[in-house]
């Protein structure tokens, strides 16, 4: 018997046919004798239901008043899922309760829609599982301080579920979502993808950080921090599965590093779409230069991926970074209207129609020649390379976007990636 | 500059542009110099869709564990619909925020789905209402000792916002809704029905108890109990009408005797249609025979309306009382098998095309032949009655249903409700 977290997502808990079935499913697991924590999303679309109706009353308002008042609206999505799983628990004939957030409580700091979890505490639910009850744990929100209800942002309901793994030590957690695993990359884009059994806690990181959407990045740094063992796997297939098979399906995602030892150099190919590019060219190569642009940029609440600044001829350098295609707008205008006069930099460059395409692998570090392999092969296809960056287990590359299917097909392929066995 | 409660219902929150509505009419009043604490419902509709979720899951169950996540479901309409108003009064440049009933707290018991308050704590809103916010407390919710959550019943909203009211001592307490005020009858079925200016405690009770759905009768007697200056009127009226016009309009439900001076005789025409008729007919005239027949029926949770024994005749009386339609078959079925048996009476009757019918007014107390002037004219219209009950300030019947509208019609023209000045 052991204590196992489960987390299910929005499509999983979309209507109340699929609610039952995740009963069904927990159902199975607490009858195998494990103490069950659930921790539900809200019904898909839900919270955009929530978010749009706050939208038509307040446009993007920005207040702390206002961003209090669009948690404790968003908040009750889960808080709805998580009763409605209880009752669909209930309806199996296994004892079931639900709590809040602030019931747990789990406590967050005040950073409304974006809070932090600090603590959890565990007495109640312990309480409840040694009564022989499922408890279910709203996910995606937290209490703060002076008693306001928080959310985690997008995705947070995956860190909820890692952390209440984390504060109670459980044996797993496992994520329930709509793909079966993490792949070495995204199937739509290379059919013969193929799914990781196991992916290390690091390569999972550059992988969701680079628009692997399988999981909220904050959820993995969670679980490399509290080494809370985590398996992504699928919440569609039958209820009524095998339970050995099913807690061997999925992608486990480990932190010892002799699990690691048979890891291939490069486990994945990460690609995000939504990039845009910005150069600020000519700029004088003075200490508090990049603290000049960057920080105006920050200030506005626009968050920079990518930064690469190459030596200076003459005294003057180029700048680059990318953004969010999103923000590519406002923040090329921030830097005409803010930063150019100051700096006395002749020119700023944009560029909305690029990508950045990844390698992903632990092996890496151990391996030379893997990026200038990387390189060859883009080269092989005619694709310019625009942008470098590295990291000890991933190199990135921005190009054109009209590349991104091409370069990750051929990427897939020179790594070898659909026949090793990861 | 006064301390005033404003209670919105679910129609009057129905979508954002009636949310928006009822912002700019609080801002008003805000604006005007008083301290305003709003109480609304869920958005028209949500509460319902809830529960419609939540039964397709579990059906009528009704354990104590399935009833309270059933009010952490239909809590969060609440919540909901509060955060939304709050972010709609920011808009509006009015500082605003809105608590959820733990958050207050407002303390209950733990009857869940139709939990009684019994305290409320008005620090943390009294604060923010000295700091100039508009506080706004989720209608219909409380939490319990143990910190779940709890609801207080269909149409609670209005409990709760007479009892911040009253907690709060508020100048007034005004519930916002579809219908401008209190009528003699229901002007569906009498056009000529007119509203009534004033009306007292005693009458508002008997009317609310008497199908005439404009308050939740629980909030009608927690404004007796505490004194609180109640107004129903229109959450309909253009939101920019004068604030004095609008602070007389509506009906306002008194509670000093002096007031009722001019009242008159009967101040309106009551009556409920979905009731049922039932008679247990050659019941023994002993001691303990009525516990045995209601005691049974209460212990199935159906709630006994009009209560008639007369005297016997051979040591043989008959045995009559009226449910909600809704409950007969189950209470016949129960006097059948349970009831009867035990108590060797011959027959049980049942009558579900019955409805009351009641004249109300604190007028009755000081005047002789009130009945008699009502049995006259239901005589003269042919009509007869099967049962009759009385209290103090109200005279009610039991008539087949299809006299329903002829003897409302008849009695209200016969106690000149068309004409006299309440």
């Amino acid at each position: 018997m052991a204590l196992i977290v489960h987390k299910y997502g929005g499509t999983s808990m979309g209507s109340t046919e699929r609610i039952q079935n995740v009963a069904k499913r927990v159902a199975k697991w607490a009858k195998a004798g494990h103490q069950m924590v659930v921790v539900p999303s809200a019904m898909s679309g839900e919270t955009n239901r929530l978010l749009g109706l706050a939208k038509e009353l307040a446009g993007n308002a920005h207040s702390d008043a206002h961003l209090r008042e669009l948690d404790a609206l968003a908040a009750t999505g889960e808080q709805a899922s998580s009763a409605l799983l209880a009752i669909a628990l209930q309806a199996e004939g296994i004892p079931a309760v639900s709590y809040a957030g602030w019931q747990v409580p789990i406590r967050t700091n005040s950073a409304f829609t974006k809070a932090r979890i600090e603590s959890i505490d565990d007495q109640r639910v312990r309480a409840d599982l040694s009564a022989g009850k499922v408890v279910i744990i709203t996910g995606f929100q937290g209490v703060d301080p002076e008693g306001h209800v928080t959310t985690l942002g997008r995705g947070g309901s995956d860190t909820s579920a890692v952390a209440v793994a984390a504060a109670m030590k459980a044996a797993e957690c496992l994520i329930y979502t709509d793909v079966d695993g993490v792949y070495t990359t995204d199937p739509r884009v290379v059919p013969e993808a193929r799914r990781l059994h196991t992916v290390s806690f690091e390569e999972m990181l550059e992988m969701a950080s680079l628009g692997s959407k399988v999981l909220q990045i904050r959820s993995v740094e969670f679980a490399g921090k509290y080494k809370v063992p985590l398996r992504v796997l699928s919440s569609f297939t039958p209820w009524d599965i095998d339970i050995n098979e099913e807690a061997k399906s999925g992608t486990l995602i480990t932190f010892e590093e002799d699990e690691q030892m048979e890891q291939a150099i490069v486990s994945g190919i990460a690609f995000t779409r939504d990039e845009a590019k910005i150069s600020v060219i000519g700029v004088p190569d003075k200490p508090g230069i990049a603290h000049k642009i960057l920080g105006t940029v920050a200030d506005a609440n626009i968050e920079v991926d990518m930064i690469i600044q190459n030596i200076s001829k003459g005294g003057l350098t180029d700048f680059s970074f990318t953004v969010n295609r999103n923000d590519h707008a406002r923040a090329m205008d921030l830097l005409k209207t803010k930063v150019l006069p100051e700096l006395g930099a002749p020119e700023v460059l944009g560029d909305a129609k690029i990508c950045k395409v990844s390698i992903v692998g632990i092996g890496m570090r151990s391996h030379v020649g893997v990026a200038s392999k990387m390189f060859a092969c883009l080269s092989a296809e005619g694709i310019n390379i625009q942008m470098i960056s590295t990291s000890e287990i991933k190199t990135s590359v921005v190009i054109d976007e009209k590349y991104l299917e091409l370069a990750v097909r051929a990427l897939h392929k020179a790594f070898d990636l659909e026949q090793n066995q990861a």
